[in-house]
């Protein structure tokens, strides 16, 4: 490829609106254009690294004798209708009318299309297991696109299905996927990922694990402990939490005047956050319950992924205006409300002397004692690990870091395969619905991650595994006639042996060593007078910042024994 | 793979509904299921065709310096504006408002798209020509989808995009694209294909060709001469016809009862159809014009391909019913009608003794002189090509055969880049619009149109270059232990040279036979008692039915001699 004719301009400076370093480095180096919010196409360098990236994954996927398929992108409401998750997915999925009038949607997954794909096609036990797959385009109207290709609403996903007659049996293969997708971060070049418990979301079913790369830049909070294996999303995490005993004094009500806020209740009374009882209020959209209503101790959050799964609806914050519930004075005595789901937090459980809302403005009570003043049938854990919490294996310290999801994998038990009436003959001649797995990577999340990872201040450092082209071949000073008639015939020597840009600009030396590092190229060849006099080139390699001069003879030699050394090295 | 794992079970019977050879064996195979109306999930054989296509295709795009990217499939309003397509589009284009209440559509095609990828990207004339395309999903709200991958709402297309500085520029690149689609089709085993003239349809642009695979279950009418080069899709073909001549009279309003139809009038009146002016009316949606009336002569028919791209806009037939015009009377003398556009055909040049409605109920005019009666600016070609035309360059016979579009090529100008502002510095300081050229092959109909040229009564007959396995490894007697054992080693040894399915059920070998031969693998290894006593496999070849023992030692060589063998016969 000749960069003179390469669809993607090098930009200087740092586009508008960019923050995260891959959404940077992408649009500066050129390769992805914005089209809408969170919809980019991917330029030719871009689209190079994509489909290396979806090669490694098909591979890694055949070899645990996945069968690739293709299914639609758009799918008729009915298929959608049978899981229910026609109307429990919110407005992240686009609903349309054909021109006959007739619901469709841009699926999002496909498990309802998987099982489909099934039927009248696997009826018997000895069909299974088996696990099909498809690299296929996905549109999810994201609330909130961004940092390029890490957060975006079209992206090309890897998903994959399996099916099982037992649960060991999908635990076999849940283990063997498992394996696949650590050989394929390892393949595309990434270093520091670890698979941590996830909450299923949307997905439903019984155990998740979600692979994500530790780095800064990402937006998934990651708690792991410091001694023992213990890994999870936020979302997912559980923790031991330390319990300070106030003293036990009997129920008062006691004037607070217009301190609404933790903050303030707490400056008022002069006490810690960790002795008031924090309520917060939820409303699930399109159902009948006025309000949920959550308490927790006031020095933690709310785990809305946590309190959705308990619930089994989705949330959202309620708007107390015109509802009977006194801002900032909401309590767990005297609650008169209809209508309302009720939670307690497990961090308020066994505590007294704690302070709590009266439920009428200016007042609070304090001296609750949650097992003598509150009946409480179950304290649920809905609250969110804090730095300060404990692990629950060993009791360690807990660290909380910043993760980007580069995939994840489900154990789906028969969520899909029951409503849809998939039906297994079984050898004793009784039927079940098989037991499924399923499994998914964003292809240009992961794109973008690994930019996020292995790049430098002057721009990106691709993987040798999944570089758009090997070899950057760089004349200097083309107005020298040796020069451009050598880098000409190297180009002609090269192109059938490796991927190669060539810059065949008339510009200068400064110029093409700024755009080759801002690209990302693995080994960069330059040509110059100086080095053609001793019939030389010099070979540089990005990552290590190591240059050879190199005998115009042994440049594919040289070439071969760094793309080995890169893929020893990166792997 | 082991077919007991396969996803995609045999049938035996025709699918109900299926009429279409491809169809029915595509569905029988086990190849495709059935969504939704035009929709399809492809199995694994189908996909693993589809993949082996688009690599083909990818490799012809890339010898002549395409360069792959990937554009979205959900696009804002806002780009298809700038063309205007955004309103000519009818319903055939999705268009939803996202969660923002944005507008939002489904791409059909993109122009708008890659001339956005474009902007920013493009500036001097030395980065042209240049072509880009993609391989992607397209989803068009077909009217009528049908037979199965041959007309549907969603599949998988390559389009690509070229910039060129000059219209000669265009049109020596316009030649590259044309053979690589030659090769392309040539190399997934399409024996009867040609080029053809073509409408350039909703496109735009000055000249568009089509390829078409000749075959009876194509839905296309190809016009070709019996002599001449000459080729067109019957949308975009010319003709000479005969003009026969009437007696010149005077007109005279002649009473024609309850005669309406072409056929009645002819009829009552004695008169061959060829003396009669039928007029035929068309309304032009969200148009200010009530009317388009078209006269022609009698026994021809309007060619609405031709009528929409000299009117500019998309027509309808009309409902009189409200109308001031009498349907079965419509004519062209004494015409009142406001707000109407009226075209005349060149059937109709220079005729006299015609005979026309009257616009009133019951009556006809005879004797019409277009020349002396009738005030016609100009003549248009609107009809439609009969099998009684002659060839518009050599004047020999046409005959009208059917044929698949399985590609297309057109010649844009400047109809995206000039209003989406797409500008080039030229040398001498001045900016142009680049002119554009626009290439589509569809890979699902490929697909399905080598099916119906590629198959036999007892199923399909892949070619080798897109067979989705090379081998069908069939072991007959499975109760006998050597033969099982034998089949296993064997599938080991040939899995990692070529591509197997390897037919591991305990079934008889009349239900593996005829499986092998609805699948249409390329070449079958029969292995049995028989054989094997003598320490030998049949192996048989699908396109030719020759059969041959060879020694177990052989096996590869031999696959690999049918291999080439095949390669050379198909392509």
């Amino acid at each position: 490829m000749k960069i003179s004719k390469l669809l993607g301009e090098r930009i200087k400076d740092i586009p508008s609106g960019a923050v995260a370093k891959s959404h940077i480095l992408l649009l500066r180096a050129g390769f992805i254009k914005p089209v809408s919010n969170g919809i980019f196409t991917l330029l030719p360098g871009a689209q190079k690294v994509s489909l290396k990236i979806q090669q490694i994954i098909r591979n890694e996927m055949n070899k645990i004798d996945g069968q690739e398929i293709l299914m639609p992108v758009v799918m008729p409401k009915e298929l959608w209708e049978k899981s229910g998750r026609y109307y429990s997915i919110g407005s992240e999925m686009v609903r349309f009318k054909d021109r006959n009038n007739h619901d469709m949607l841009l699926g999002m997954t496909h498990e309802e299309s998987a099982v489909h794909a099934c039927l009248n096609n696997i009826k018997s036990y000895d069909q299974l297991p088996f696990m099909i797959y498809q690299l296929q385009t996905k549109f999810r109207d994201e609330a909130r696109p961004r940092a390029g290709l890490l957060r975006v609403k079209e992206f090309t996903m890897k998903d994959g299905y399996s099916f099982h007659v037992n649960q060991e049996d999908l635990e076999n293969y849940y283990q063997k996927v498992y394996d696949a997708y650590v050989r394929i971060y390892k393949k595309i070049g990434m270093k520091n990922f670890v698979s941590v418990s996830s909450d299923s979301g949307m997905m439903g079913g019984e155990r998740a694990d979600e692979f994500q790369l530790l780095i800064d830049a990402g937006e998934d909070d990651i708690v792991i402990c410091s001694e023992c294996n213990y890994k999870a999303n936020i979302e997912a995490a559980t923790s031991l939490i330390d319990k300070m005993q106030f003293k036990d004094e009997k129920l008062e009500e006691i004037f607070t005047g217009s301190a609404k806020t933790i903050e303030e209740v707490c400056n008022y009374l002069h006490i810690p956050s960790k002795q008031i009882i924090k309520a917060v209020c939820y409303a699930i959209p399109n159902d009948d319950t006025d309000v949920v209503i959550c308490f927790i101790r006031g020095d933690r959050e709310i785990n809305e992924a946590k309190l959705k799964k308990y619930i089994g609806k989705d949330v959202v914050v309620k708007d107390l205006t015109d509802s009977d519930l006194v801002k900032g004075n909401i309590g767990c005595i005297n609650l008169n409300i209809n209508n309302a789901t009720i939670i307690y937090d497990k961090s308020l459980e066994g505590l007294c002397g704690m302070v709590t809302g009266a439920n009428k403005d200016g007042f609070h009570i304090k001296g609750v004692n949650l097992k003598r003043d509150v009946n409480v049938n179950d304290f649920i854990d809905i609250s969110k690990v804090s730095n300060d919490d404990k692990c629950p294996i060993c009791g360690s310290n807990l660290f909380i870091k910043k993760g980007i999801e580069i995939g994840n994998i489900f154990q789906l038990g028969t969520k899909y395969s029951k409503p849809m009436g998939l039906l297994i003959n079984m050898p004793d001649g009784s039927q079940i619905n098989p037991i499924m797995g399923c499994y998914g990577i964003g292809v240009g999340r992961c794109l973008a991650a690994v930019v996020e990872e292995s790049s430098d201040d002057k721009g990106i450092i691709w993987p040798i595994s999944i570089a758009p082209w090997q070899v950057y071949l760089c004349p200097i000073k083309t107005e020298n006639i040796n020069v451009m008639t050598f880098a000409n015939n190297l180009y002609e020597r090269l192109e059938n042996k490796f991927e190669v840009l060539f810059d065949d600009r008339n510009v200068s030396a400064g110029v093409k060593f700024t755009d080759s590092e801002l690209i990302g190229i693995p080994i960069r060849i330059i040509i110059s007078p100086r080095t053609l006099e001793n019939q030389q080139v010099e070979i540089g390699i990005r990552r290590t910042n190591e240059k050879v001069l190199v005998d115009i003879n042994k440049i594919e030699e040289k070439i071969n024994e760094i793309i080995n050394r890169l893929s020893e090295m990166e792997n």
